[in-house]
């Protein structure tokens, strides 16, 4: 018989198939060839992006026209919110609306199109996630801004428009209902039990861890227990954290080595699957930093969302997360990291 | 400027593309070709479904060999939820669980593989409403069943398994998460204006009907102001009801002519795309029918759900529903009825 699983935070119930649970191979994700065209993220076409807000280069010269860089930020050329102007609140008849302020950027992973994260060497992953701090950072100040999400769509199946890989942050005047709900769940528990919930999940994980993928030091990478999603992943650090910007510089090289792991082990279980992450932190400020921990939510686009899931908020997820944890932990880690030519890559004419 | 808009039942925001909004030819659906293999849905291979829980047929046998029905409504071979059973609750840790009780049925609305619901008579599209109608009163008596979800997929990019049109049932143990925050925002309207803020809306959109796509003497179809997906249209009966079964004789007329005229503009202005829709109802019993009224959404699938989306619970919408609602009026609304083989129907070999 399926269960019917609850979110220990949000209150959301999945429907888990615990017999017949699929494997990794009963999944057909939908591929794509790779789009022909310039690839304005690609070394040498650094004029077909917006300014940069932020980069790593050896010359440290911010839009620099030498191809040195190995991180680069620059504001999304067609962004869902727009960088100018002030927040206005008004109503139209009972509806109300707010002008659409925020931000919209880009973290260019690396210069090289056809190397996925996952197979970037560690140190170059850990630059990535300095420079999330660093964005993340920069926004929080911004008095218009309610919260800043960094998020990852990778495979035009899971929503990614251009190949060459890539972050994206956006920066909205409010905070999202997905994380007030979850901050809402993380303050109910912390009233009732006066300890965070996150942290009480990664100790029941680890007391019996039958769903843990990975674990060093700082972190630990789990299947959790009500996943929406076949093969869905969770990076906590262990030690109870509200912000993304509190990381220490070795829970960042930490941090770094298992989300190369974690993503090198879902490639290669599922055969490098188009996937999302989103990166749920506090909102800006201290108000909520006592009951929420911050976290990376991994998800494979291995399902197709439909009529059922848009109309109850139910999930349907045809591998139990205990199987789930069993395939990743079988599979290898390392994603061979093979360089391409580093000018004017393009993925065809 | 793009605009964040609110939904005023759920207080969900969305982010409107006001300007440069995309035209129906903007978006590229997803097209696959006919499945191949005997279809179970078709005239002559009733034997392949489980045995029918209804049917509407000549002869009014239910299960009769004899192919002479024009519905039929069958528990589904591969169910989410198992109908035998108890709705256990119980605890894992700090988790919770319930044994995954309740039903899974497929309504086939008509034995036409070819014909979609946009294309059959009115009179037809009639009885498949009345088909809905019997299984929500026949489920909503069950003791174990919290709430009845009818949907419909059509398109394999929707998560349509089969071809043949049909519409689906799940009954569930508990409210699902989507239902219940639609009830509480009702609610909280309720209590603060005396007013079911679903009748408002329709005043307010028929005050100035730049989003009302059809309307009819008992219903209205509109694009709602906060619309998360383009093209995303509501039918609502103008008289507030909490439940679909309380529709009278004349009003299931109306609405089938409505739903057949709403169906076929989306059809011809988007060229038979990929689509969705859910039946929103009361939860058995009579606990919200004051402060809720139920309602059809229709989601034509154009867009991808990604990181951004499934990170904050936003949604960005590229069409605005003003122009939505244009693009729509200006289709045709009548759908070709091709009528095909009605014997031993099958996609291919």
């Amino acid at each position: 018989m399926p269960e019917l699983r609850k979110d220990p935070v949000t209150g959301r119930w999945v429907i888990i198939a615990t017999e017949r649970s699929k494997r990794p191979k009963d999944y057909e994700t939908l591929r794509m060839e790779p789009r022909p065209g310039v690839c304005p993220f690609c070394f040498g076409n650094e004029s077909l992006t917006p300014e940069e807000v932020l980069s790593f280069r050896h010359n440290g010269k911010r839009n620099s026209p030498e191809p040195d860089w190995w991180v680069r930020v620059v504001p999304n050329k067609y962004p869902a919110l727009s960088f100018e102007g002030e927040a206005v609140r008004r109503a139209e008849g009972l509806y109300d609306l707010i002008n659409g302020v925020g931000a919209h950027e880009v973290i260019i992973e690396s210069p090289d199109h056809q190397v996925p994260l996952a197979a970037l060497p560690e140190e170059h992953i850990r630059e990535i996630l300095w420079a999330y701090r660093d964005r993340l950072i920069a926004h929080s100040k911004d008095p218009r801004i309610g919260y800043v999400l960094i998020f990852k769509n990778q495979g035009p199946a899971a929503g990614a428009s251009l190949d060459h890989p890539h972050t994206q942050l956006i920066a909205t005047p409010i905070v999202p209902v997905q994380v007030k709900e979850e901050m809402k769940g993380a303050e109910r528990y912390f009233e009732y039990k006066d300890r965070c919930v996150f942290c009480d999940m990664i100790g029941q994980e680890e007391r019996k861890p039958s769903r843990v993928v990975e674990g060093t030091n700082h972190f630990v990478a789990f299947e959790p227990y009500a996943s929406r999603f076949p093969f869905e992943t969770w990076v906590l650090p262990r030690r109870h954290q509200g912000h993304f910007e509190s990381l220490s510089e070795s829970e960042v090289g930490d941090l770094a080595g298992l989300l190369k792991r974690v993503l090198g082990r879902i490639w290669n279980a599922l055969d490098d699957p188009p996937f999302n992450f989103m990166l749920h932190v506090s909102p800006p400020g201290d108000a909520d930093t006592e009951w929420y921990h911050w976290h990376l939510e991994i998800i494979p686009k291995l399902t197709t969302v439909a009529g059922f899931e848009w109309g109850s908020g139910f999930y349907i997820n045809p591998t139990a997360p205990g199987d789930a944890c069993r395939h990743l932990r079988q599979a290898d880690w390392e994603v061979p990291y093979k360089k391409p030519p580093r000018v004017h890559q393009t993925t065809g004419s």
